[in-house]
């Protein structure tokens, strides 16, 4: 069985998202980051880095499979089950690329953006503010070309970003909500992957 | 032929200490980012995020491959040489967790470190020492269990943090300086790491 311990946050729900997709079965463990759970030496144990999402797969191939990191963790059900990330050749590289873009750039800036933005520190906030604007100028270039990320076909690289725009457009409206608005193919893209039951139903998803 | 457009910076000489490893032949482009070559049109045609490092394959599997991110270009790297990343099981995921924590978390955290303490923002540079903090002690905790970050084999993510914590030591010495000569398991590996030939050749790198 596949354990996943997640929250309900941009990087907890992208692999909830591809799990969905790929209709295998899976538990959730909530790890609540309000009430400090990431820092309990059960998760721990699983996630030294004291972050969500993480997962333990009892059926690996090989023994039991406990990873951490989101990125690492689509790039591994994704070659388990050979589904959104091809398994060699120029597509493969592009998924990859898009997929890491999301992991060292979107996430950590929209993520330190948040942060800032609930402090009182208007020079950090704007300095994020500015990457952030960039890296949706970059995005809505690379969607103007395919109708996904890294091409013609959905892949791990839009199911990363997803969840970090739909985040963006909730909470980050008063500093991106009119950058956002303004970006077309942006918008066409988060209206086709918003539409899939999976990324849906992942959405939603909350402890229950 | 194998094309590497990338600096003197630690994301920049991942890539060059990979292609060391590895043996196989390859050129450099310098990208000056003092010169802000980076964002000129030609190098903005493979590298649309206006970032080193970027990776041209005219020999790729499928035809010319373009891609940049050194996180996807170190796994594609190794992955067509069959070396340094397991081609499946756990250690295979062990080395692909390993390596996003380096790409969302070291980098952008010690970039924005990097990039603060070069400003007047004591509050945000205090809030990247406590995150570069935290992550030394994780690198510090887990370099304890076994020889490389991944564990027993040298792999793409020591090749992928080591460059971090060598600019780290020499250039965030008045932030982190301490914290750095603390970790015994740390400096075991930087001492380890460090001594590879491949590894000395790429850090020695300069354009010429
Ligand atoms: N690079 C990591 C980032 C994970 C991350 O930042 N998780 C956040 C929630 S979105 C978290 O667990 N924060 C709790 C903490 O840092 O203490 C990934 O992609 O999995
Ligand atoms: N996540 C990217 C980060 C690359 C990056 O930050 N590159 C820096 C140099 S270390 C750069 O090119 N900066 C120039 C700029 O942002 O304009 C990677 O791992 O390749």
């Amino acid at each position: 069985m596949i354990t996943l311990h997640t929250w309900t946050t941009p990087n907890g729900r992208k692999p909830i998202i591809l799990l969905e997709e790929l209709g295998t079965p899976y538990d959730i463990v909530p790890v609540d980051l309000g009430k400090r759970q990431q820092f309990e030496p059960a998760f721990l144990a699983i996630s030294p880095n004291n972050k969500i999402p993480a997962l333990v797969d009892d059926d690996a191939a090989g023994g039991p499979l406990t990873m951490f990191e989101s990125g690492a963790i689509l790039t591994y059900l994704a070659e388990k089950h050979g589904q959104f990330l091809p398994a060699a050749g120029l597509a493969r590289y592009r998924v990859l690329t898009w997929l890491h873009w999301q992991i060292g750039g979107v996430g950590p800036m929209f993520g330190q953006l948040g942060f800032f933005s609930r402090q009182d520190n208007a020079d950090a906030t704007g300095h994020f503010v500015e990457e952030a604007e960039r890296l949706l100028g970059v995005l809505d270039k690379q969607l103007s070309k395919g109708a996904y990320l890294a091409g013609d076909e959905y892949s791990i690289a839009d199911i990363a970003v997803y969840p970090w725009i739909m985040a963006a457009t909730e909470r980050l409206g008063s500093q991106l909500g009119a950058t956002l608005e303004s970006k077309a193919s942006l918008q066409r893209w988060l209206g086709l992957v918003g539409g899939r039951p999976a990324v849906r139903k992942a959405m939603a998803w909350a402890p229950g």
